[in-house]
């Protein structure tokens, strides 16, 4: 989210100032994913302790190119940025370097809970296990460095992608309040309830078709000319690309817009939620 | 370079897998351009001492993450591949964790000589005085580690575009020495040959007719269903990609060919140079 560029806090969490940002966000994933397919599975990369003789450890090569990425990454503030979540434990990160800008208060961050939901163990789980085979061939042609590289930009940009959930939930809530307040009062709260009221299946579908042509028009082939080989898109899958979205991306989605709508008024007083609700 | 696939070295120095490599890079390039290209200028990235309080140096901004990033790539053994060149002078640069690989012997590398031509220095200056603002609005968002990491990954991809020219000038040395050695034993060495000698105008035009169509399809505008407005390429600069090529990526690519050239029979013994010349 660009924020830093001196707009209001209504402005940033208008809905088509959000999905702008989703949107362009799908281009960035999309290049990344045909960038990561122009190399082989090379599974070695995910294997804990296939590197163990020269690493010293079990851990997996991909999970030492996240975290030496993010620990760069956290000391130019990257994680100080309320849409940037980190893979590795924030207690595990080096301190910004640089100052931390001044963010406007976007989101509802109760002091008790976590600083903010994070699914990107789950993330890293389905990228590794359904993404990369769906997109590559199952061979090894011994581009770890470069294929691990690839795999941290596309984790970072879906990372963002699912976490922006949080914003729409925030966006969603702030325009109507009390929709949203009995649901998230119930004992336990009502999560199918809440995510009704967050879930548009039209704007769903009409995702998913808009994916299905930006990979058509992103991976095609192209002649000696440059001229679009029409119907070819044989650098990236196109159906692997829905269907990331579709089996993950979404439902993860929800999960984190869901789960910031349970916590939505922890330590909000009372009085505040009766003005919400009208009963003040 | 997939130069660990098992190929040979007559098959990964042909001339069309050299021109297939180059090809794919084109698309990395422009992808990389394009997601640079969504940030401003923010040109305090590139101004040294603009971060001095925080960083306790005049070091521009870019230089750090170039420096961090390559820092780390050394580690994963980047640059013990051929066809890598780091901008941070190698001797900063950590030693490799991971086991150097065997890569067959592509290049002629004399012992005397540098480890091989670098031409980074240039690369790094034309980027941030001509290929920046060409493509960015000049602006300051905030967005300065969004932006450095994309330049970076530009940088990456034109440092390898370019310096893929020893491979190129190796491979048509290869395929007729005698054209070539009057010219490289001449003293001083005619530079002006050797580069007709490697210099085919029509593959050149192609080449950039290609990148425009490229650049087009890759920077069009879509709609919401994802269908591309036909003339629109709002997100990059078509002509700023094409003078990219033209003004700087071909002819530092003809200066890292001739380079290559010139020291190609460097410590080769005499009697190898006249089994070529035909005079042995």
């Amino acid at each position: 989210m660009n924020l830093t560029t001196g707009a209001s806090v209504p402005e940033l969490l208008a809905l088509d100032n959000i999905r702008t940002q989703l949107i362009r966000l799908e281009d960035t994933i999309i290049f990344s994913l045909i960038e990561r397919a122009q190399f082989a599975r090379n599974k070695r990369i995910y294997e804990a302790g296939a590197f163990e003789a020269e690493m010293g450890s079990q851990e997996p090569l991909l999970n030492w190119f996240i975290r030496e990425t993010e620990s760069f990454h956290a000391k130019a503030r990257r994680y100080t940025s309320p849409d940037e979540h980190p893979f590795t434990p924030r207690e595990l990160l080096p301190t910004p370097v640089l100052v931390p800008m001044d963010f406007p208060p976007l989101l509802h961050v109760p002091a008790a809970s976590h600083p903010s939901v994070n699914v990107n163990d789950s993330i890293l789980d389905f990228y590794v296990r359904h993404i990369v085979p769906g997109i590559t061939k199952d061979k090894d042609d011994g581009n770890y460095g470069s294929s691990a590289t690839r795999d941290v930009e596309v984790l970072q940009a879906l990372s963002r992608r699912i976490h922006f959930g949080m914003f729409v939930s925030e966006s969603k809530f702030q325009s109507a309040p009390a929709d949203f307040i009995p649901h998230i009062l119930a004992n336990p709260p009502n999560k199918d309830a809440l995510a009704a009221l967050i879930t548009k299946p039209a704007v769903e579908a009409r995702l998913l078709a808009r994916l299905a042509n930006k990979a058509k028009v992103y991976g095609c082939e192209m002649d000696a000319d440059g001229h679009v080989i029409e119907d070819t898109a044989t650098r990236i899958d196109i159906k692997a690309v829905v269907a990331l979205y579709h089996d993950w991306v979404i439902p993860l989605t929800k999960e984190v817009e869901v789960d910031y709508l349970v916590h939505r008024l922890d330590e909000v007083p009372q009085s505040q939620i009766d003005e919400w609700m009208g009963t003040a």
